[in-house]
């Protein structure tokens, strides 16, 4: 049989990280490569109980269908939460659980985006959000961003000359690539310029809850008048990834499209994670938690950005992130971060190499990095491994 | 803001199942509206321990990232068991777990659809696989149907005058809407114009394990030599709906793009939920879980027969299915089914509408009755009200 796919798939490949996340299977194996929490900081205790409680007192609805939207309580929290950190007016029906905030990314790109309509993105960009809205034939353009977000002066000439701007994606807090973090005049101008051109902003956020020092800024929200932005949350950097719960807040009239779109999707997450969550944040503390992941992420971050700075030869910079899980790396021009990576491999030490961060290609001089996953005694001698491979090429 | 939506929405409404069970959440309602598998069913108790166990044993696995294609015991078991059960010789590599199997019809819509394609489907046809396909903007044509399943020769007429058909959706055993189950040469003859056509054919088999009476009939798979089948298949009906896990199985060059396709889509499905069934499969027989719930369902699918035969009146005909958990029934062609619900609401029953079975509209006389959810004595009551409501119409 020949088979006749869609042509949204011609373009398809396997995403870099998850190929290089079968390597890495391999135990030996040092992985700066994936987005990984740190599973020692699971509060696997906490998780026992509550699994054992929701399905003592609540077996057969938690093991039963339930409504798309979601579980109410859960909803209720996120939207409390937001609500306080944020301030930000939400009720529960502003808020639609997903199945990870992934799927959130794949519903924006299936209720905006028409076949030639256009994403404007930072560059560089989240790779698997890329591959999201791709499949449903949007075009990317990245918008030039230095180390406080993108560029306003490159937002407007990009916005004045491009027809079909659908959405415009950016993680404002810590963002994966390159750990770096928005500044308040660059959010406000944003928002503004978002609502003057009437574009969508996709706020993405899985990293905010996770900043190591100075106070937190407020999300894209809290400047839109208009319901021009949505944001994706996710339980998997502040709770567990392997539940597979994030959402998407917004006006509720977006919100309800998604919600129907989603119903054709999956129908629901899976019942038992909403519930469980939802008895966690009801029997025990996540802020307790959340510093815990912190203050463990800190001493990561601080330990590997020491190591680069004492280890890495010159000519190589890199980003010194002030949350989140990644930092960024930049080689000299005219050297290719696979070619590297091919080389650390064979010193077992695993990280992804940045060009696919762009979406239009290019950049192949750079990579990421994550400091979450690794023990603090692995990142000192993968780092090392990886300085001395570095050597050779720089 | 004037939100601008993408074009595959705009034909977006409620699913009228969502919308109804919303109503029957009231728990004064009878309601043969859902799709509801039998709660009082699930192995509470084996859940339990199984989700112990998972935690006790593999509880950072199990709370952790995983890949894509999914838990790899779990695949092996779905591959044993087609194999047993089909005659089919996949191997774990042919199988990706997804979210529940409408994630895999709504991949499957992702991996072949483009703007334009038909897609072949019974007449009537499963609602929720009709906003699965059209949110990648295919065309639907029904092919005439008879208690067999497709009628060959209109098949073939179909087939022959239509260009662009890139799927035909199926569901052979105790189909959904009309319980009906297709003939062993009608699944030779599909199977067969679908390999001369080279077109695609999504085999949903959400109910095929829940077979009252007879023997089994063949999956599709079994006159597939080109593979051209993609066989869907859900542990909802036969164990937990809660859990969302379902799979699709076929040529492992196709299941490869439905891998990539899930990568952008989701990442993953939930990784406690594949080790927990996994888990219950390796500890539990789940042939006998089975059994007890075919048992039940066969002896509520008598009783609803039963009183539908006594309580209907004249002129109002029906399928009486040998398995499954669904009913059809057809009114006189003059009597619409919206308007028999709302009376029927009236007195706290409820059912599905026939009307959203068929993508193209029409056949507003007949409705869809759920018989495995309810307890034998509500379904006498139910049955009895809905008859009196009948007989206003008839």
């Amino acid at each position: 049989m020949e088979y006749n796919y869609a042509k949204r798939i011609s373009h398809l490949k396997a995403s870099e990280i998850r190929e290089i996340l079968k390597v890495t299977e391999n135990p030996e194996i040092i992985s700066f490569a994936g987005g990984l929490p740190a599973p020692e900081l699971f509060p696997l205790d906490e998780i026992k109980e509550v699994s054992r409680i929701v399905l003592e007192e609540e077996g057969t609805e938690a093991l039963q269908y339930t409504t798309t939207e979601g579980y109410l309580p859960l909803r209720k929290w996120i939207a409390a939460r937001m609500n306080n950190r944020l301030g930000t007016k939400f009720e529960p029906d502003n808020i639609l659980l997903t199945h990870g905030s992934q799927q959130a990314l794949d519903l924006s790109g299936k209720v905006f985006l028409d076949e030639g309509d256009v994403v404007l993105c930072e560059s560089p960009t989240y790779l698997a959000a890329i591959s999201a809205f791709k499949a449903y034939g949007c075009e990317f353009k990245e918008v030039p961003t230095d180390e406080d977000g993108m560029i306003p002066a490159e937002l407007d000439r990009i916005l004045d000359s491009t027809p079909n701007v659908k959405l415009i994606y950016v993680i404002p807090d810590f963002q994966n690539p390159t750990g770096r973090t928005w500044t308040l005049p660059r959010r406000e101008y944003l928002v503004k310029a978002a609502m003057k051109h009437q574009v969508m902003i996709i706020e993405d956020n899985p990293y905010g809850e996770l900043r190591f020092e100075d106070e937190p800024l407020p999300s894209l929200q809290a400047f839109d008048h208009e319901g021009c932005v949505l944001s994706l949350g996710t339980f998997s950097k502040i709770f567990c990834p392997g539940y597979r719960i994030g959402w998407v807040a917004g006006d509720q009239k977006v919100v309800e499209k998604y919600v129907l779109v989603k119903q054709g999707t999956d129908l629901q997450c899976n019942t038992l994670a909403q519930r469980e969550i939802a008895k966690y944040l009801e029997l025990y503390n996540i802020d307790e938690h959340i510093e815990k992941i912190r203050k463990v992420y800190k001493r990561r971050r601080n330990l590997t950005i020491k190591l680069m700075e004492d280890h890495f030869p010159e000519g190589v910079t890199f980003t010194r992130p002030k949350g989140g899980l990644f930092a960024w790396i930049e080689l000299p021009t005219d050297i290719n971060a696979r070619d590297v990576l091919i080389k650390s491999l064979e010193q077992n030490v695993a990280f992804v190499p940045g060009g696919s961060f762009f979406p239009n290609g290019g950049r192949e001089n750079t990579f990421r990095i994550n400091f979450s996953n690794m023990p603090d005694d692995k990142i000192e001698e993968g780092l090392q491994s990886l300085a001395g491979v570095l050597r050779e090429f720089v």
